[in-house]
């Protein structure tokens, strides 16, 4: 059938289902949502569950939305009217893609109102469905920008959106039934994520990241499964680390032009790391693969899901993200393919244990037939410690060195590893269990740290409780200081004793190229590792040993400052934790597949599980292709 | 290096190593040789190993030709002059690829002359080099119609071969290293062959068949890994049987531009299965999926090799075919990737035994790391009788269907079976094991005996002197008799007892037909299957026990007549010959990949040469991709 037929038939049998009264002006597919536009989005809210019997009867996400929105700017001027000042807004942002208004507020019961009297006034007024939040604690320019650039795009976002909504909801055509996973990057080697999920019908690129050993080495993106470009359904996104991001950008260069899925966080996240990504390159001289236009393409085409949220992303498959307990947003992808025949979840990275920051892992679906499982520490002697013994060692290492006058150097992922050894170090001196010190943070941690307050609800509810009702944002901590100019590193090189977390977590570029350069060869510093270091980076190195290594331009890098490995504080799942996640599944799977591990851990992983869960394991290769079904 | 100027310095460099006096006008890549020009070909060839030397240090294949041919026609009455009458000259056939002009005569020895003198004078009249062989005893039209089409596209094969020749000898550029298998067809399943051998470099399709149960499916050639079909190198076309030939034509209508290699036999019953298959399927109301046009496209593009003979055929693969024993031209395709690096064979079908026509599958090859291995009788218990005990049987069947006044109908492929079972009866009645009586021959029988003899160097030795020797052509006994006009038919249908040898083999079209719906209900008669029959045809259903069959237009078939299977004719290995295939090769390969049988035997006959031979196996599944390297 046509699309604009079956557009006109369920616009036929919506205005069945409404009462009378209440018009249907027309329906219309955007993204992943059939929109209904009516002139009396108040009346249609009010009918108990109409919205929800539509979407059962016809397996559709519902969005209602008025006809006629108030021009924003107006929009703006009309709610400033009815709240007042007294509730401190801080921003405003027109949803375009969802009919919705956030208000940012420092005084969010304000502009709620008396049993939501004011939100009712406002949208009176404007048409526009209001939404409150509490102002973030910390500004983030990313979520700015990323809100800027929306709000400048929201025209031609309104078509593409269209035009994908209308390419979702295509016809199922295909007479062949099949499933197959074809692996463009990430098998027994970590990173470099790209997996292909395909059908008769669709196609979808499963992340698109960079090889941390290598960071010009793309997933195998030249091989003709994946072409052309223009043909993916869809990208999808687990989360926002650059192995699994970094070249998301690259596809828009290449001609694709559909959307990309992640969750709210991993897109903000994802864009400040590639933007960050291309001025490392940069300032290494290298040449960079694709400009911050892609960048901004990207985020023209992203499209937000929520954790939980079914969404159809091709005629014939259903994607849903599930917390991964890895990083702010990191998502487990869960695919449900054709009517009821098969699923398949990509777990992206996953960390099995509640840690300061996020909840376990989630290792519960309602169907699943088969899994591709990072397997980063899945070797079999892969054990970390508990987060309690880790820290107690971070806290012994430096007391240890600011005592001796030293300097201690975290070099971590701005995103996730930052933020949890943070959240410990400032605990550490609050109960002074360390002496007090400065931390200065370098890189862009900070900017991290303020998208995480943006977005609490992707926080475990603990550290939500610490920040919004106890009122103890420990992000705030004046222990905190920011590095934002080469002067300023100078001053912490050369001052006082204290702790520096900086970025990248691998060595392989970026600030703490100079903390190594100017401290490598003070013997009273030390140098932290609390994160994986891949094989073939500079981390990788130091860890194994190398005490002088060259970087280019024939320069040496001299190692003398002590060196550390703390573990325990990885966003991964150890060993057993990754048999855990395994072992307690709901359902068991038929298939696993172990990947985004170094070859061994990968065979090893799949072995183990083979032999003590009885499910079918397989670590493949790169390039290769499967048939799930 | 532009292909320019690597032709220009290999130009230099023969000249260098060729001995004054003697011209080397110029050199050029056609298809898969560098061909030298030269106005003194006599002086060239009297040079021992010249060309040899050059081959091995070139690393090419080389062939020298003069500058200077005669217009064929003018040679054709420049020969005749030079041989006289006596030598029953039937056709004389320039090979334009090659600079060879093919002389059929009934009297060889005439046109050679004493010593060779006859020759002698034909060189230096015409410039071709003459080749002369013995007037096929049948002639055959097809490969008359092959050679005619071939003299009529020759300027457009000779730019032809010059463009693939420039695409073959294009420089390696690719910094990965690794090669892939994608099975688009025949895994789990019988026939529909197709496999893509890919490298970095380079894209093979090897075979391209029908899947006999269902004569409109394709192989997957709509998936990515295939497109766009400009960018495959080369196919590579294992033995003419249609479920491995069929749809070569389609990959021209699709915009496929390269060449075909397989062995000169295959390429002729190729192309007689191919146009035979259109006019089945024309009669039988289906749509053809190519035309004549596509098939004289095939013919066109067709590059044949003899057994043994290295042939580059990508930057980074070399061809070479072995004997598979299995129907006339039949070939093992041995692949030899990159310098050293890897070898991998595809057996096509092999007989892995001798059989009246020819000698046993290869096994021994230089080098082998992977072998993709028929299993069509893979199962556990899959033997066949040994040929003998096959051929008592039938002669009995024969006897005593005839002996109560029946017929006898065996379906057969025209190719193979056909001529296996016809060496067969003819012998029984020669040595009376047999009474005396017509043997018709329906369908393209006859042709396929005809493309039989004109290549006796296919056929094994035994039959080549009984035939060439011996002087007694058994195909030529006066007990068989052609079937060219329903008339005709209609006659041996309402005639004496007799044996009708017809086609298709599995009963999916065909003169078979026929015959089934005359004789169908007569319990004089008897059906006589000599051949395997794939899940899905009309021969798989009778042998099952079916009695009435609607066989479309709704026509039900009658069967009233005996039925009866005789193992042991088969041009496939059984179960103990493809073991002992596996046992006795040199070198044992790394990995065998079970393909071409049902599911349960390809899984069967994998695990049972694992638990033996502990070679690695795999039964792979349509539409996945595995890496080698």
């Amino acid at each position: 059938m046509l699309i604009e037929e079956r557009l006109k038939e369920l616009h036929e049998k919506i205005k069945r289902k409404v009462p009378k009264g209440i018009t249907v002006a027309s329906v219309e597919f955007e993204g992943p949502e059939l929109v209904i536009y009516t002139d009396d989005p108040k009346s249609f809210a009010d009918q108990d569950d109409l919205i929800k019997i539509l979407a059962r009867e016809l397996r559709k996400r519902i969005v209602v939305r008025p006809t006629i929105l108030e021009d924003p700017e107006r929009a703006v001027t009309a709610i400033k009217e009815v709240v007042g000042d007294n509730a401190g807004i801080t921003d405003i942002f027109f949803e375009q893609d969802t009919g919705e208004v956030l208000i940012e507020a420092e005084k969010p019961g304000v502009v709620i109102g008396k049993n939501g009297a004011t939100l009712r006034d406002i949208t009176k007024e404007i048409g526009w469905t209001p939404k409150v939040v509490r102002t973030p604690p910390i500004e983030s320019s990313t979520v700015k920008q990323v809100r800027q650039y929306l709000r400048a795009a929201h025209q031609e976002r309104k078509e593409l959106l269209r035009r994908i909504g209308r390419r979702i909801h295509r016809d199922v055509i295909a007479k062949d039934q099949w499933i197959r996973v074809t692996t463009l990057g990430c098998c027994r080697e970590v990173g470099r994520a790209a997996f292909l999920l395909s059908t008769p019908e669709s196609r979808i690129l499963i992340d698109c990241g960079e090889n941390p050993g290598n960071s010009t080495s793309t997933p195998y993106l030249y091989v003709p499964e994946i072409h052309p470009l223009t043909q993916l359904d869809a990208v999808v996104l687990t989360h926002a680390h650059l192995d699994h991001c970094a070249y998301i950008p690259l596809l828009y260069k290449y001609g694709y032009t559909g959307p990309v899925y992640s969750t709210p966080p991993t897109r903000d996240l994802a864009a400040m790391l590639q933007l960050d990504y291309l001025d490392v390159m940069n300032k290494e001289g290298n040449t960079i693969p694709y400009s911050s236009n892609e960048v901004k393409e990207y985020i023209k085409h992203s499209i937000v899901i929520n954790y939980g949220c079914v969404t159809d992303i091709a005629p014939d498959i259903k994607l849903t993200f599930h917390n991964a307990g890895h990083i702010l947003g990191s998502a487990i992808a869960h695919f449900h393919i054709g009517d009821g025949l098969y699923n398949v979840a990509f777990t992206g990275d996953i960390h099995y244990g509640k840690s300061r920051l996020f909840n376990a892992a989630t290792n519960h679906f309602p169907r699943l037939e088969a899994l591709l499982m990072e397997s980063t520490y899945g070797g079999a002697g892969d054990m970390q410690p508990p987060r309690a013994e880790a820290e107690e060692k971070l806290y012994s290492i430096i007391s240890d060195v600011i005592g001796r006058g030293g300097k201690v150097i975290i070099p971590a992922f701005s995103v996730g590893r930052s933020q949890e050894v943070m959240l410990a170090i400032e605990e550490g001196i609050r109960l002074e269990k360390l002496p007090k010190m400065k931390v200065y943070l370098d890189g862009m941690i900070k900017e991290a740290t303020a998208i995480h307050t943006t977005y609490p609800e992707y926080l475990n509810s603990d550290l939500r409780n610490l920040i919004f009702k106890e009122g103890l944002n420990p992000f705030l901590s004046d222990c905190f200081e920011q590095v934002d100019s080469p002067d300023k590193r100078e001053k912490v090189i050369t001052g006082d004793p204290c702790v520096v977390i900086t970025t990248s977590g691998m060595l392989n570029g970026g600030p703490v190229m100079e903390y190594l350069r100017s401290l490598g060869s003070d013997e009273r510093c030390a140098l932290v590792f609390v994160g994986y270091q891949a094989d073939g980076t500079l981390g990788r190195r130091i860890q194994k040993g190398w005490r002088e290594i060259p970087i280019g331009n024939r320069e040496t890098l001299v190692i003398n400052l002590e060196c550390f490995t703390v573990d325990g504080f990885s966003g991964h799942s150890d060993r057993r934790q990754l048999m855990n996640f395994v072992s307690h599944m709901q359902p068991k799977p038929e298939k696993i597949f172990t990947i985004h591990g170094e070859e061994s851990k990968t065979l090893d992983l799949a072995s183990s599980i083979y032999k003590k869960y009885h499910i079918q394991t397989m670590a493949p290769m790169n390039l290769e292709t499967y048939r799930l079904v």
